[in-house]
């Protein structure tokens, strides 16, 4: 199964015998205080640096998240969309949990985006799958519904089913459906990252679909994150996760050694030029 | 199912529920030039601090391979193994391919030692598992036989159910037996880290045993190693290896990771506590 998505120049595929797609998670004030700063005076064209050096750290497709309490998402997302697709010619995944800015910002969008994202919340899926049909998009669709996140793999595996199915009886392929299995904070809860683990496992098995991870977060508040975040993408990456949400600059190394070792790069040969590229 | 390996003052359990056993590697000559010139020499003095040195990195079994060329290994595994077991009190992997040196190990071992190793083919199996009977020893089983190591993750699996009910036969536990599903380098063999991944997945599955694996390997000829170490050892201990043979000063930390993100390491507490001895 393989998901395809478009920016003005770029065409990326996403699938299971493919290398790993890195969506770059940095276009998001959320802990960065002069991006929000930035955001909040309304300049943009901070975006152009932040777009094109997570391309030169790995990404392959951009998140964009222009969220903040001071800022009018709608008005702002469909322009940071815009400044950042006259730069770059890769696929956006738009993040927003605003409707109106969701709407506004694929408007826009030249291409095929994904977004970010839907959930099981009887409202949410109403109010986004019929964006994503209309526009023609992929979606995210998170393993979580109006009960909050379960503890139990079975029940996220259901949610993420009946997301699959209501995004198939709008004419949205199966394809074009991600799955993010959620990571929670293991240092808060002993069991959160194994729970994940299950949940990915199951949702390739049982459905099939490609699946995205907002994956940073498993290592919050723990010393060396970097080294967690390293054995984590390694277990995740095997589980089923083809297309994790993170910091390229961080993770780009350790998801090529993923696929050097998952049989996706021949005698190593992407693994050896991005060492020869970054760390000679 | 659970291993318990004895030395004169420390019992270790293998299982897996239970934290990852580290296996250290690095008595061992192969590679390392003025190691193999203190053999040679007689000289096992030095062997005091290798094991001290290893425990203070998080091994838990230390291997014990004195092979070279020009020494002799019944002569000097035994006095070996007597002067590290005079310096530590944890159990032992009494590594070697030489029948005499093994049994002439055995004899002055005390405690419940594991042996390196048994394998598939007919001739070996007939000269190892009489041994491991006898002294009540464990032993890890190697997934090769004699025609070689299949590529096909099933055929590793057939010469493991072998090795396995053959041990059964000779009245030596099911739990005594770990198994060590073989990691090739992927630099020459782009599916060799996969098919490993699949044979463990599968040894887990049909026969539930421990599983040992000589990790290192994996990442051979290959720049940054460490990262893809990393990767894999995530990938590795996920999937049931839960007695890697490795160096323990460069995988203990990625392990303690490994079995946070498991839930073997309740609030972090192994993981902190190496992060403030080691670390800071």
């Amino acid at each position: 199964m393989e998901t395809t998505l478009k920016g003005t120049e770029v065409t990326v595929r996403i699938g299971p015998e493919l290398p790993t797609v890195i969506i770059g998670e940095k276009i998001n004030p959320t802990g960065r205080k002069w991006l929000t700063k930035k955001l909040t005076e309304g300049n943009l064209e901070i975006l152009r640096g932040e777009a094109t050096q997570q391309l030169e750290d790995g990404a392959a497709v951009l998140d964009v998240n222009v969220g903040a309490a001071s800022v009018n998402e709608a008005d702002l997302l469909p322009r940071a969309v815009k400044i950042i697709q006259d730069t770059v010619g890769v696929p956006l995944c738009i993040d927003t949990a605003d409707k109106v800015a969701l709407e506004a910002a694929l408007k826009v969008y030249q291409g095929k985006p994904l977004i970010n994202s839907v959930n099981g919340e009887e409202k949410n899926l109403e109010v986004v799958l019929p964006l994503v049909a209309e526009y023609g998009a992929a979606v995210i669709g998170l393993t979580m519904d109006d009960d909050g996140i379960p503890k139990q793999a079975e029940k996220r595996l259901e949610i993420a089913e009946k997301i699959v199915q209501r995004a198939e009886s709008l004419g949205i392929p199966r394809e074009d459906v991600l799955i993010d299995c959620l990571a929670l904070t293991v240092s808060a809860e002993p069991d959160a990252a194994l729970i994940t683990l299950e949940t990915i496992e199951l949702v390739r098995k049982e459905l099939g679909v490609n699946q995205a991870l907002g994956h940073s977060n498993v290592s919050f508040g723990l010393p060396d994150r970097e080294v967690i975040n390293r054995v984590a993408l390694g277990m995740v990456i095997r589980a089923g996760v083809n297309a994790p949400i993170v910091n390229a600059a961080e993770a780009k190394q350790s998801i090529l050694a993923a696929d050097l070792l998952l049989g996706r790069d021949q005698y190593a040969m992407n693994y050896i030029k991005y060492y020869r590229a970054h760390k000679q």
